[in-house]
């Protein structure tokens, strides 16, 4: 029956095995317990949608990454597709609430941890099928919204060990006054903030090239890569202490007011922005950075960009006050931050910031079979089991009547810390023997008292390995 | 910017609103867990699959129902698929076995909790994406497999608050000799299984109608179904006790080895899963039931299905030796079950299954902003966010400077059943005020002990809603 074809998982994807899908789990779910005590509650879409709900709200670049599904049945031979997998977790969410603009609140706060397609060219860290964590907020242009998802993306990344992140803050509308202020009219922006974007990683010299090839002239261009590249504090260099960061935005702020005085209502949003900041979990992290442009078209007013020193981008967002009103026909004011698990996964496990309980075995305890088992002691062996279950212990029921010591090196390949055996003797003197393979030691207990022996020990292992703060 | 373009999830597709997600991670949770605590280990597969990998792996009718992704770039005009979506879990993990032999351990047993996608007609209840819950245990012919995994089954059940299913218990080449007694060949054996399948739905004259236009004659015909028309007890019926399912299976027993004297060692093997079960979780719940086939081909051994009385299946699985064998090139023997999440959740949805708990409002709290703050009011009031954040309280902030009695309804609407207020008199006194908005009380507390007097009311709200059994 065998043949060739390959059993890896196709271009861009992984299969997560146990080890894997534990450390996932174990950020998600770190992610789900802060966006839940800010306020922000659980929604999940389609893996797919209607083609058409996706089509032309990413760029033309965007169209091409998206994986578009066959028509099915007789419809199959046209080669089309009606439908097309998620992209982002933001065009759905526009579509949600839309469809259910009645029975959601005034300001619906969502979050939506699900994976999203895009069919790039897969690259180390680039791939074809990956997780997004989204927060989004409905319904008020405050900024105390703003601060809020600052906050929250700032409360997770702690919470999941980083302390040296910074959220770089810009506004959309500063980036059009600084552009206007150096001679580049609206319609010119959008393709001059894409060169923008990458002084960081090309330097000032390539991007005036790149300007002058969209017909800058040279002055015009200098003068722009001049006004993008004074930043203050690069994410690349060190990370400074909190009062370095608050000397740098105000000294960028106060260079905003001269440089675009006519800006000062926005700078003035700004600034509220980084003041409320101060007294939330994103103090000493948010740095206003003028350079920042973020790709996505659909941004109107504040956008972030959270890095980690040496390691680019963790995440993103903004404010876009205008998508929702795509597919509801009427504007809804949105702030939103979208951070990237692959990412922080390969951060964490770059920096060893996995704890040790996340390495624990296949299972607390293995239960021997007997060699030459006959049927009551098969069936003693699974009512052990289910006592040991019954103090929640994860427990594993050898299969085969191997020799014991070929079961117990399994046990231990498998990281597994306790075995127990009920040969001849213990089961007349309703005893079990308990060997903790860890310690190399053993000892027989009680049988009725044996749950609660090995449940001692595991929580006191897990203990040592998770000390309290 | 409106279209007129439709906000509906795609047919068959279902958007879930928070509550809705609450449910369906309350009842995942339960599964992971319990799945655990038996020594399964999570695994986790792309959505899509190379569509070789797919195709031929469901029959003719399976082909037609897996939904198929257009090739990307300058391929697309061909209308060539190269990828399809999951239609199960278990093809993906026969690939996933063979691609990382030499990582797994001898005896792998997993759990994956993903949703399947199938372009069935969508109807009540039937889904084109919806999730399965599996269990498979690979590397043993042992019947304490089977045995382990009816009792997680059983566990799974019992813990979500199930008491009334009955898992009916058959094997597949108990089947072949019954149906070779009547004198069906083997080749025969599998469209007259199809047909016997429907006896519970159609009832034994369309069976035998059936049959017979299959080109049996009417005496073969009627000999087939009164082989199977047997069973003592039928799921249908009202649950009977524990006991009355022992005698059922003792009957069973000693009438199948009138029935077929030479499928003695089948039986035995029947015997010994049943006997085991009975120490168990899965005990009076296992019910020997010759008419039950399970559509598909690939099971070789033991097959089981549970039900709840006069809902149908919650799910179902069995003994599969040689399908590991299509993707390794040499068989692995395996044993699995898949709880399908959605029926589970239609049922409990009726029955009012779900805990209080799980109709919890959007947050704990609402901090209100007192109207006309200034940016130093709107800062106390982040600050006293983040002072609640810090007990775990899920703490909504209201972003705009509305009136204070519009911020409480919002907050009573939302079933936020505390509000803060901190207005001018409060600050003053470093105090604020706790409004509980279920008991219609308030209270004025120092600001430093407000965390934790919010934290003891709501936690003592949860152990009314939820007694400790």
């Amino acid at each position: 029956m065998a043949d060739k074809q390959s059993t890896k998982p196709p271009s861009g994807t992984r299969d997560f095995l146990p080890g894997d899908v534990r450390r996932r789990e174990y950020v998600i779910d770190v992610v789900r317990r802060v966006y839940e005590r800010y306020g922000f509650e659980p929604l999940e879409t389609p893996a797919f949608e209607n083609i058409d709900t996706l089509l032309g709200k990413y760029g033309e670049e965007g169209n091409k990454l998206i994986f578009k599904i066959l028509k099915r049945g007789e419809h199959e031979g046209t080669g089309e597709a009606d439908l097309a997998l998620r992209y982002d977790l933001t065009v759905p969410l526009a579509r949600v609430v839309a469809q259910y603009q009645n029975e959601l609140p005034k300001f619906f706060k969502r979050y939506q941890i699900q994976p999203v397609w895009r069919a790039d060219r897969p690259a180390r860290g680039r791939f074809r099928e990956f997780y997004q964590c989204d927060i989004d907020s409905m319904g008020s242009t405050s900024p105390i919204v703003d601060v809020e998802i600052l906050s929250a993306v700032s409360e997770v990344l702690v919470t999941l060990g980083f302390d040296d992140f910074t959220i770089r803050l810009n506004h959309r509308q500063l980036l059009a006054a600084l552009l206007e202020s150096v001679g580049v009219s609206a319609a010119g922006q959008s393709d001059t903030l894409v060169a923008l974007d990458k002084l960081d990683k090309t330097g000032p010299d390539a991007v005036i090239k790149d300007l002058e090839s969209r017909g800058f002239d040279h002055e015009k261009a200098s003068r722009c890569v001049n006004m993008f590249a004074s930043d203050a504090i690069r994410t690349t260099t060190r990370l400074p202490s909190p009062s370095v960061f608050a000397a740098a935005n105000m000294s960028q702020l106060s260079r905003l007011h001269q440089d675009v005085p006519e800006a000062s209502s926005i700078l003035d949003e700004v600034q509220a922005i980084l003041d409320m900041s101060a007294d939330t979990q994103a103090a000493g992290h948010v740095l206003l950075s003028r350079s920042l442009a973020r790709g996505l078209s659909y941004y109107t007013g504040a956008i972030m960009e959270v890095g980690v020193e040496g390691i680019g981008s963790l995440g993103g967002g903004g404010r876009y006050d205008n998508l929702i009103g795509m597919f509801l026909g009427r504007d809804v004011p949105a702030c939103g931050f979208s951070l990237g698990l692959e990412r922080i996964i390969v951060v964490m496990t770059e920096r060893n910031m996995f704890k040790d309980a996340l390495s624990l075995g296949s299972a607390d305890v293995l239960v021997t079979m007997w060699p030459d088992a006959d049927d009551a002691i098969r069936r003693d062996a699974l009512a052990l089991a289910s006592e040991l279950r019954a103090v929640d212990l994860r427990v594993d029921v050898y299969p085969e009547p191997d020799k014991l010591g070929k079961q117990l090196r399994y046990a231990s390949d498998r990281d597994v810390q306790f075995a127990v055996i009920v040969g001849g003797d213990e089961r007349a003197k309703k005893a079990v023997t308990i060997k903790d393979l860890v310690a190399s030691s053993q000892e027989t207990v009680a049988r009725e008292s044996a749950p609660q022996f090995i449940r001692e020990r595991v929580d006191a292992g897990q203990r040592t390995k998770n000390p309290e703060p």
